[in-house]
């Protein structure tokens, strides 16, 4: 189970590995929304992605021999590449199991942090889950989960740690702060360190149309999966339904989740490059596209958004730019 | 004159109103450097530049009567909305002279932040520094010069403060400190900062090729001009020549300049794009250029170079993103 301990004791392990990233504002940002929205640029994090802190956090909590046989984990790339990364850190090989449609940047980036990949058919219904589990029996490996696994979740709540600090700073104690959602180790990790930390903060999960299975789940009071596999440009955030371990915390701390459309996912994407000078990917800008254009879904005056991660190939980028028109 | 105490009263008076920007590193961008590459993102900074502080610090230093008629500044862009920002968010009128090639975005934003602006012709040989001083005079505005005046200069040194503190947590407490360079201000600030508090570390003026003026100035140990007023890719940092204030500073202080082309501008944009999640103008990625591709001119296994903004057009930046292939 992942409680506040465990955050705090991640926190401790990621001291002088992982990034403190800044809180960022913009006055033209806080104009589009309406209230003030401050920025949490994860995209600015070791790896280009929040990711890096569960894969730090459960990488560094191995015993050493357990550590040394390799790590293995499974990821359409941001967790990846996280992974890939902390196990070269620590001196370990790594293997990644990865769709073979993944962005070709979290293909290339994986392998060149030192890990040997391996791909499966998404689509046509290969079960990576089944791969790496056969795969980390073979070779003595041992498997990192994406999100349902405590160690992830506690180095993921290093970030709401962050946030509370950071935001008391800036003068903002209350409201939402919505973080951009997949399987749900980020926003659950979150949650728990705001319960602890920040407790008038809610953390809010934020997904985008079509593959909003935490948000219907949280307002069906159950797990509910999505209808497709892929097929989002937020390929980031696509999981087939909540995680086990995720849902309950999120059920319990979290309010209700936003769903936002590809589109306002590359405007956000663009207004991030013109007003904060970061680069996020689609998925990874979910939260902020929340902020800006579902403000009715959202009280107070002042909200707090997660930029997950900014890893998002050239070709996509210039989409995203063209949306400023 | 501007002395360390100066900076480190701007230091205090910045405090809670300019951000801390972190000290990024990539393991790509170090591979193509071959040694460490820390790179100080200013582009993270308030109005998307290190002019903020430059601005901040000399509108905060003025008597408030003398502050409350207004101020005047000219400048291509950067130092136009540092000074249109902090002026109003202390509450008082600001009228920005830009010349009227500027890039489109720098004058909105300009705008935005509430400065009356005043348009010139820059090719056709008006002086901004006369029409300045006429609507100076004629309305009671103070000026601020964008590089030549000392409480711009000690702002702008608060970028040298915080690089010495974040090398050295990183291990970093010799070599270069490659710095975008107009009209001297950020260089002969860094230098000053890092004279006192990391000796060890040299800072050094990068210029676009073509407008070198400081590059050739340090080299003939004599303030020379550019020959022509503009036509860079990198407006944000050209300016006629080395003032008068900067120049003797970093003739103490600096080691050589070096000069990057245009095409490694755009190149080192695209890099910090892919590697740091950062949106760097053509200008403000010329540091990065001289670390990633002048190599041979670089002595020490690290180098610090700083991305001084991102206030680009969308049309550059996806021209930059065009080199990567």
């Amino acid at each position: 189970m992942t409680d506040f301990a465990a955050i705090t004791a991640a926190a401790e392990r990621l001291k002088g590995h992982a990034r403190r990233t800044p809180l960022l504002e913009s006055p033209f940002l806080n104009e589009i929304a309406g209230r003030r929205v401050l920025v949490k640029p994860e995209c600015l994090q070791h790896t280009g992605s929040f990711k890096f802190r569960g894969a730090w956090s459960a990488v560094s909590a191995l015993p050493p021999e357990v550590r040394a046989r390799g790590i293995l984990a499974f990821s359409s790339g941001n967790h990846a590449q996280g992974v890939a990364y902390a196990a070269a850190q620590h001196g370990v090989p790594s293997v990644i199991i990865m769709p073979a449609d993944a962005p070709a940047l979290k293909l290339a980036n994986t392998r060149a942090f030192g890990a040997e990949v391996i791909t499966y058919d998404r689509a046509g219904g290969e079960s990576r889950e089944e791969i790496g589990q056969a795969v980390s029996a073979e070779r003595g490996l041992t498997l990192i989960r994406p999100y349902d696994e405590p160690m992830v979740i506690a180095g993921q709540g290093t970030v709401g740690l962050e946030i509370a600090e950071q935001a008391a700073e800036l003068g903002v104690t209350s409201g939402d702060v919505l973080v951009c959602c997949g399987g749900g180790g980020l926003t659950s990790g979150i949650a728990l360190a705001l319960e602890a930390k920040a407790p008038a903060l809610r953390a809010r999960p934020v997904e985008p149309e079509g593959f909003d299975d935490t948000t219907r789940s949280l307002a069906a009071g159950q797990i509910l999966s999505n209808d497709r596999p892929s097929g989002s440009i937020c390929d980031a955030i696509v999981s087939p339904q909540p995680g086990d371990l995720t849902f309950p915390i999120q059920q319990r701390l979290c309010g209700p989740g936003i769903a936002v459309s590809d589109t306002q996912a590359l405007q956000s994407m663009a207004q991030a490059f013109l007003r904060l000078k970061i680069v996020a990917e689609p998925g990874g800008a979910v939260a902020l596209a929340a902020a800006l254009y579902h403000g009715d879904q959202i009280q107070g005056d002042a909200v707090i958004a997660v930029v997950s991660g900014g890893n998002v190939d050239p070709d996509i980028f210039v989409q995203a730019l063209g949306t400023l028109g």
